[in-house]
């Protein structure tokens, strides 16, 4: 069904479970011509995989992806991109257990009466949080293509774990320092209190929630279309379909909600002969088109699901109330490991939109592969 | 392009502009044998309508709808149904002033970029807040679907204005109230000075935002599909092409992000035979499934664009910087106007996505029409 | 649903009925900046307009088409294009007798179970060869799209008619002498022969069928993609859409398949510079893309349905056997309405293949209009 | 993009390419809790693979196919069901000789200029029939699904080879015999005859066509949608994406096009109780819906394009005419080996159908697996 593609001109497709064989990911309306960099690729799933750090799952998955289609010579040849990873670490023998009592939080519940059963429950199975690994590889193939063709970056780092909120940070700093630590914040300060609320919410057997902040820059102006094709739509689409997801603001986003319209309007003048904006209260998208400063946005994660304390829930089969104490080995806090996410996330739709406005020819390169 | 179109089984597409000849709808899988609620839907419009009152826009138009296909005999058919507004009371003459200087909030300037000075300036064309028309026609059709059906029930109100919030209400206050005061807001002692707010920010020249909030009653478990085919996804996606709307977020949504997992989380519990949820922090969805609780969802709308102060721009052509008075009738603050958009759009995508779960049967009524 | 949209970049999505108040279609994706060529859709749907001789049903329609939306200052805006006919001459009162009687041929008996009998039976509802109408009104617009951007014509005509096969004519023929006569055929000595069958199947109360053969000239090579985006699938699934269509066929099509592969495959050679085929028995498309030469099909219609002989029949509500003679006003031919249909639906999927692989801007003109 | 997509709500996605590392196919929209029949799906695999006689391509693949994805405890789960084959006898090296003289009546030349020499030409890359494996795993699950909730049966069989025609067959000679013979045909004669022009073509280096029919049973009434969702559209839409395929009838087809309505249309009766039609010219399909009657249907394929004969080509890089003798293991015809990937893709495009009228439910089963 559609509802599992994303994009319009560049679509994906996911597959796979928590528990499965593998995850994957079909990449359509890539054009031909692109030279491929597994290397970055890899880097970001690595940015993602579980395991890093004391504040993550615990886990093991190398997320080594392979490539099945659609690259010959190094390139890409215009068809579809299959790129899959294998499963390694998988344990599935605590999900026995649990099957019938949903764990509070998560989907299991909806998805035990919407499948009657049938679906695989073991690590949440379609629902986890594994999945957004496909993002990340759909994602980084759309971030190569925004560079090597518009010198487009999309940049994301930690805002908020907790509650402890980091300081605003220039674009310099969070170009160099957001993946210098485990929390992906570019506001050491902030970082350090972050990780440390993230252990102790760890020790009390609790988790933490957050909020991702991400800029794109370069954006050429008018990409995105009128009403329901408006970039907010097509980001945020994307953006809740991360499991945990409960919120998405662009540029002053609720905040401005209680500005007036003289605070909140962002005055044009020009500069070096460009039309800016003085502020940037949209984020950078009016109408729902990027106006060329940089796209800004924020989004919201629920403290996880997972937490290590007794908790109410029911017995689906022996329809009685009973409590659950989650097992399994989960995230004390996922907004760590949320940035390569939402970065290809918010790549791909961007680079959808380029390609719709045909910003990117259908074939990248002036000369015949070939001759 | 797709990018006009909303939902995947009942589908949505709009057309028209805010000064051309007529703004019009077609929705195509609404099921056979719906009788048609014509008050209904006008009922719907009129609480949209604009020169309603002193707190909004003085633009006269009756926004009478017609019906051009897909019913007969008072009944659905099962064809498209293309529903129209004429423009009567549209004043495009200031709209020449300013065709070469964009207005600071509003589409101008990247729409100027987009569509090389080809699209329908006048009071905004494709931008405009006018076609919003075309979501409540559109919605309401949903509405009457949903509640013939399923029994669903959607239910929008103001939640806060220029930073007054209202306190939380009942069901009951919410269903008996939310229209019956201009600002929607079923807390009449702030509806009251909401009210005043906007009349002062009117009398600046100066213009408010808000929130609405929306519920959704009644909503069989399991709605929704995994990852991109989240409710929420699905739902934000519309509701971000709403004009002004910046921020959109589902139960705690951002609040819940400073929360703990253990004070978050949902617990589950019995009551009257039936799997509830004691609190409702996820707002009902849960991994994108509905998990039969009402549905609660929160859109922030910036502060109307279009203001009386004086404002810096810049000139397109002659490629200087500027000032702009922005002339036409405006609306102080879109809030009071928003919440049969918000009911119509939430309406229509559950109902989309009842009929991919095969909730609503494809013809209804039991017996063949024409024996 | 989708079902009744066409195209992928460029769509339409068509709604009315034939015996409702208006026939329309909603065309979205035409770049701004197309300068609007009202008279040359007018023409087209004068081709097609019933009642403009013997051969043709008497049912009078002016066909006069009115636009909605997408145009300002005579130029499109890149916004979607809603154009419309009312009815006028609808007669129903014959339908009444026969709507629980079938008529043999027509959709009536599956489209009376498949909608318990809300469906709009009238002069056929949604499934009169009345829509057809709203193709050429989008077709049309892709034409001038295609001629003012590539230079592609696309000529349909009818080859046979009632067993009479026209010889094969020149493109000079075929341009000139086409809509010269009132079967559309280019060979005017089977022009004659052919009126001449269809009076004479008219005077005797039956009716005929034919084939209509249409070539595309100035063909890009490239347009098209692999396997299901084959231009032969999206070509084929328009022309299936026509109603009395049965079959659809390229190049050498069936004949072909009774030739050897050193008959029918068509070598290559430099003519002026230009790679050609010396034959083009693949109807100048190879793995569904064009290969630059002529692309040429053919479409089956099967003889008109409505006769105005006795047949065999049933009654659905007394369930016993009946006989019917098919009241109201009938084409006792299709087949010489159907070029404009053709041509059309033709121009429309090319259209769509040529902005999908960019060949097509999304904004024509070099100049921005408004400066 | 979408045009590798094929289904509305039942979808597939293919990819992978002859000379790649596998081909594969995502399915995504089959209900949960289908038993899964692998044993199936392999046998309807062996029955299009190549090497397996002497009429066929010495090419030697086992196309043992694996599930990566979508099923747990062996049933269906609701999640995209991902299925791959590694390929294994691939021989690339002629191809290099060849790259740039394009092969006549293949895509070699039209995607060399499409591409601009990127795509994979190795065995003709995407375009190779070899991709018609992924349709016969996605249509086998899509029979299996069609057998075990409505019982609908698929059936195709050559029916023409090098202008040899076959007699008609019944029903049951059809489900006996197509497959007891090398060229699938049920008329044995006709078989034998078949296979010796198929073994003089190839003695000869030259290639032959064919026609394949196809039946499909059990058909309810009421499926297919007006106009552009008529089966005939969706149908021929897919049946086009087969290689070599240049035509599609439905019924009387191109032959019913020169008889009368009188003798054409088919009239109906009551046959134990059932509305049946007497004759079936109509293919079972009366404006695009199913009618009840079986579904009937024939494809040409156009002979093998590659031959060992000598051949006039150009050479693209020195631009100049040239000379080919087509390299590689190849199919004298292709028509042996078509009837499993015509019956895959005709379920599936019913049982999309299916679904789309709800006459399939989204959960198998009326009992919850789990409990």
């Amino acid at each position: 069904m559609l509802a599992n593609i994303i994009g319009e001109r560049l679509i994906a497709l996911n597959f796979g479970e928590s528990h499965g064989r593998c995850i994957g990911v079909v990449v359509d309306g890539i054009p031909a011509g692109l030279k491929l960099d597994e290397e970055y690729i890899q880097q970001k799933l690595d940015l993602r995989k579980p395991g890093q750090s004391i504040i993550t799952t615990q886990r093991r998955e190398e997320d080594k992806f392979e490539i099945l289609s659609g690259i010959f010579n190094n390139y890409t040849t215009g068809a579809p991109i299959c790129m899959i990873i294998w499963n390694k670490d998988q344990d599935s023998r605590v999900y026995e257990l649990i099957k019938n009592t949903p764990r509070p939080g998560h989907a299991d519940y909806p998805a035990y009466i919407k499948y009657h059963g049938y679906n695989d429950y073991r690590g949440g199975g379609r629902f986890s949080g594994r999945l957004t690994a496909t993002f990340v590889m759909a994602g980084a193939l759309a971030e190569i293509l925004l560079k090597n063709t518009l010198g487009i970056e999309v940049l994301a780092y930690t805002r908020e774990i907790g509650g402890i909120k980091a300081r605003e940070s220039s674009i310099e700093e969070i170009k160099e320092l957001r993946y210098s630590n485990e929390v992906r914040c570019p506001d050491l300060d902030a970082a350090k209190d972050m990780r440390e609320a993230i252990l102790k919410a760890k020790r009390e057997g609790d988790s933490l929630g957050g909020v991702i902040e991400c800029i794109a820059l370069n954006i050429p102006t008018g990409l995105g279309e009128p009403i329901f094709g408006a970039l907010e739509s097509d980001l945020a689409r994307v953006l809740f379909g991360i499991p945990s997801v409960k919120g998405v603001e662009f540029g002053s986003g609720f905040k401005g909600s209680s500005l007036k319209g003289s605070e909140n309007n962002d005055a044009y003048e020009f500069r070096d002969g460009k039309v800016i904006t003085i502020t940037n209260n949209s984020g950078g998208i009016l109408g729902g088109l990027s106006n060329g400063m940089p796209i800004r946005l924020r989004v919201a994660f629920k403290p996880a699901s997972s937490i290590a304390k007794k908790q109410k829930t029911v017995d689906l089969v022996k329809k009685e109330e009973s409590e659950i104490i989650v097992p399994g080995r989960h995230d004390p806090c996922v907004v760590p490991r949320a940035p390569p996410v939402v970065e290809g996330l918010v790549a791909f739709i961007l680079a959808d939109h380029a390609i719709r406005a045909n910003l990117i020819p259908m074939v990248l390169g002036n000369e015949h592969r070939r001759t």
